[in-house]
């Protein structure tokens, strides 16, 4: 793996770095970590690259690895820089023929999403979009059982996603995170709606199985000073005629990380909670609620997409960083069938990918759109 | 107290009867219990009525008991029929003298809504709505601290009341709840929106102390062959341009009775949940969450107007049926304070009344209009 | 029904007064509330009794009362005096043809336990022990589902019961609670063990359906210049070789009503909580947890001795005053169906009596003497 | 890091490895990883292992190890053998100016404990233990709170650890976890108390600041044919005259993994548990309940303890890999600073060691004996 960005000064190539660590298949083994050549240097030594291996621009990193031999040379980048810069990395990647792993949302534009998803097509390489929260054993659960139709048809979508961080002009007192997020040269179209509520879109595509084919949705820059929107609610119409709502806010004081859903079909419905992950509410329309845990154990009650990605028995949490670790284990599994010419298990292939980016970078655009709109319905275009 | 519907083939009369019991204020002396002779006599009977105070139509009731010396008469009447059966004996109890108990939604159509109020008003009587969860002190709690700006300016409302009993057609299984409830003729222009939708609407506004402005609705019939909306959402705006979204269904299957409400302001916010309701959470910004609970002795840390709805001190807990009590308590207190010539206090005065039905009523026939409109933002009208 | 105490300065009796009216089958008609004559009228003509019923002593109140005709004479008398003031009236309203209802710990002393027992015995008359915790329907049906072997075999009990109230010397500090409940000479034996370790003791006993046989307690006062035990925890042998433990202290700081229960069989396990009262977990060994909840729809669910006790659909809850109130139900639906000459059914007769009265006082001084003794487990002698 | 035991066929070892490596410091560079040569290999092989540092027996690897020149020699030893198979690869490695990592309890009798220790002091190396449930931040939060203080002095300490696994004979159905845990020949003298229980002992020490002084056991073999303890629970005496709870049980049919502690001072209590740990619950005597939340973003709240120990910020849930890694990562850091020639920081040396582990035999042989004794209270012997 060679990752560009997350220097010692960034915040989420320090997670990547330890997720793709987790299960021993993957080895950093160069970067071009930053845009100031004193912090890529030293960010590098921190992590015991080599000098050599030690860029400052993936340009570079790309040219140099790509002319490694076999053995050496690196299987896949990972790129962790702000979203205006994923593009560029990622399309130069697949031209050298490097596997990517890219942080959500995909690109800066729609139009880069759909110009890096025709390249992936094209090139047979594998990109992988990190929307942790899909990587959660019990999240994969609740899609198995719907899949099944455990739950009957589905019928409604309820998906929120609660923040406090943004609670205040943070942008203005030093936060960096805070600073490039509500920074529309660097954030995109959307802050909130693109920071979180692309996590709550894919949340809600994934474990239900149906897409989003309408909204309404109304944006709000609540914090004064701010120049993306902060807090927003959506109405949805998914496939199906499934109606659904979406809150993604990053002003509730006091919420930290709350991403919740619910999903209500003709029998039951499924609950769960990002800050409780290994457990899975599953209610029933005529018995009693059941409590899915989460455990390598329960090889009775879970599907085989929950079971491969629990590490411990039931009642040892496992939290957001394996989750974020069986991202990239299923992509490294994938990748290591590949390269032993067999073909990767449905199981290791449940990692989102460039269509769920193309799809992340839409919601963007059609929600941008609908909130400045005064039409109450517009149509989800791609 | 007499009681106007409410037989023994009734739901809600019982629950009235236990709330107006258990403070040792109020006794049932008359009723008019049911529109069949039959049931209206049998019930009298069971509920230990003399059978001269047991009337067969409020008409009788309400004529004979007028007529009454002062000492035996009764005070009120509580009306507890379904919805388009509450405006006749409401108003013509209120041009008789009596004051009024009447469930929620407080009559048929937003017309009747206002002559009530009109006549209230005129009248001096008092008439009291039965939206039962603001009589629970936690609630009662929320809007104290929201009132006296411990969470700063408010920013964002969310509510939600989520059932699952009507997940199937059971209008036509026989079930005598659902049918009426489930009939234009009987239940007014809504079902979900009117049944639940209003207890969220008021709880939104009870609490942060702000009304409803703008609206969003998407209503939706979910169980093919009902005639009514069992399902729906709204984005809201509410005074101060405050942003909100409610969500009220009936399908949401193994639901119970879930309504939950969720206030942020500047420095935090709240959380409720009616299944628990002797918490209430409260979180901060820049301070651990804080755990407040009900209970008599909270002297300390509890509002005047949460302290008086309390009846144990905590970790005694009290549920819907004290609530209930809670608003017949008040009220019997106001009756009272007034009888004596004695003015109300401020909490005694603290149960729903004809301004709050009429509200009640003009969210009912917004939020349809709403759900049929094709513009996205359509005002609040009364 | 008459009242021996509660006057207006007490605590219990007005939770008595509310339990009793719940379902309209009782009426307060008189009473001796107070000691202190002064408070004794006060209290009788705030509660609306009349003056001529209004007694200065039991002695005078079961005298007379005992003269009046059948119809107007009550069926019962409710002792809810300091526990020292138990025996007195107990036992002459026994003599005199009365059904009793006494607050928990039934008396004094295990010797006049053992008399009020006999005397019940002889007379056929009714006694009822308000052992309030055992009156929750969850309650109920966590004992029906290990009666029918729901759990297999029993193999573990878990009790506790936490307060924090007594954190300091508040008996010195003019908290009258406190005085009487630390203060040998109206408690008893024990403080803590007696007041709430009796409650957590026939907890266990009515929902495992096993008796304690053997225990090794360590009683403890930590506030210093306390009288009796204000903690205390107890090893203890059930029938069977079913082995437990119970835990009970009043100086918990920060916990306010904390009971729980948990009890493991072969096949699975029930937790139960009074502070959440209307759920009951059960944990199975070989599939997921079930969450039971109470309400009168869950007739598919529930066991009769449960639905019998809901007053409400699932969703609304019942708390301390509903399980209060379930015990007068009970008591007085058996009252009169024998008064109708008709045999009540098991379920009218879930109540807690004299023999559940012996135990507690043998639970009291057992528990005492454990704690004294240098021996490691003593037989539980009544 | 060389590892004894873990090849492929064992628990713990692949958990211990995920732990070493998540923060980058550690990386395995040997094993000696099974007895059975054939294991040993593949093991090797399937961790990227060179064969040439692949062992077949500790003593090999550390006789190998050790004359290898200090920049490819490793730094410590990492023993996740059985209990019985501790000891000698300890004290060779120690022997041998290797520091080492030891799963617990440390040994397989107190003696060979004390031995451990003794050696630990005389070379100036580090030993281990890796209690693992000490590593979680909100543990050194509450630990942190006591030490401080913030509690008043502490009253009453109860720690309960539930599992369910054993609750069948599964020793004798193929389980190769309970088959050597509940051999003594493997594990030792006590079966659950041994497994779990010295877990929740060194909890309650560790949090509490206090040891433990008397104590008296109630243990019991619950399921018919096995040959150690699977349950039991103990009354405990700690220093300053605390008294407390312990209870362990491998047979609570339907729990997991439910390690619970709660800590009771004059002014509050904490309360904390396993399964949720990222929280840390504090009640307070005379305010409301504070929820006190494990993340890096929490610096005016948590310790310099906890927040050492927490990578993502609030609401991004770590668990119990993380709670190992936090053993190894401050283990790690302290070698570091030693090789560097600098002292470690208190937060640094914060994880158990050799003492901890005398204890921990000493719980062993303490419980057992109290269990077989007819003594009420036995002294805790070291």
């Amino acid at each position: 793996m060679g990752m560009v960005g997350g220097g010692k000064d960034a915040f989420i190539g320090a997670i990547h770095r330890i997720a793709a660590n987790m299960d021993g298949l993957i080895e950093l083994c160069c970067g071009a970590l930053s845009i100031n050549p004193e912090i890529a240097k030293a960010s590098g030594k921190e992590l015991f690259l080599p000098e050599d291996r030690t860029y400052l621009t993936y340009d570079e990193m790309i040219t140099k690895e790509s002319k490694m031999p076999a053995d050496k040379r690196i299987d896949f980048i990972t790129i962790v820089t702000p979203n205006f810069a994923h593009f560029g990395p990622a399309m130069m990647a697949l031209e050298n023929g490097f596997n990517v792993v890219v942080e959500k949302p995909m690109t800066f534009t729609l139009d880069e999403a759909k110009q890096l998803k025709k390249k992936v097509e094209e090139t047979g390489l594998q990109l992988c979009l990190t929307h942790t929260y899909s990587g959660y054993p019990m999240v994969k659960q609740a899609r198995a059982m719907i899949k099944e139709g455990a739950l009957g048809k589905v019928r409604k979508i309820y998906v929120e996603y609660k923040q406090g961080w943004l609670s205040k002009l943070s942008e203005r007192e030093g936060n960096a995170q805070a600073a490039w997020r509500t920074d529309p040269k660097k954030s995109g179209k959307a802050g909130a709606m693109g920071d979180i509520g692309t996590h709550a879109a894919h949340l809600a595509e994934y474990i239900s199985g149906l897409k989003i084919t309408k909204l309404c949705a109304d944006l709000n820059i609540v914090v004064e000073g701010r120049h993306l929107d902060d807090d927003g609610s959506v109405l949805l119409k998914f496939e199906n005629n499934v109606s659904g709502v979406l809150s993604a806010t990053q002003i509730a004081a006091g919420e930290e990380n709350n991403l919740k859903i619910k999903i209500y079909g003709e029998k039951g419905g499924i609950e769960w909670m990002q800050q409780e992950p290994n457990t899975l509410i599953v209610k029933w329309l005529e018995k009693p609620t059941e409590i899915l845990r989460a455990g390598g154990n329960y090889a009775n009650v879970l599907s085989s997409f929950a079971l491969k990605n629990c590490r411990t028995p039931g009642g040892h949490p496992e939290g957001y960083l394996e989750a974020f670790g069986n991202i990239y284990h299923n992509f490294a599994q994938t990748l290591l069938a590949k390269l032993e010419g067999k073909e990767p298990t449905k199981e290791m292939l449940d990692f989102p990918g460039a269509e769920d980016g193309v799809r992340g970078m839409a919601f963007i655009e059609n929600v941008v759109a609908s909130g400045q709109s005064k039409e109450k319905w517009t149509e989800f275009i791609i």
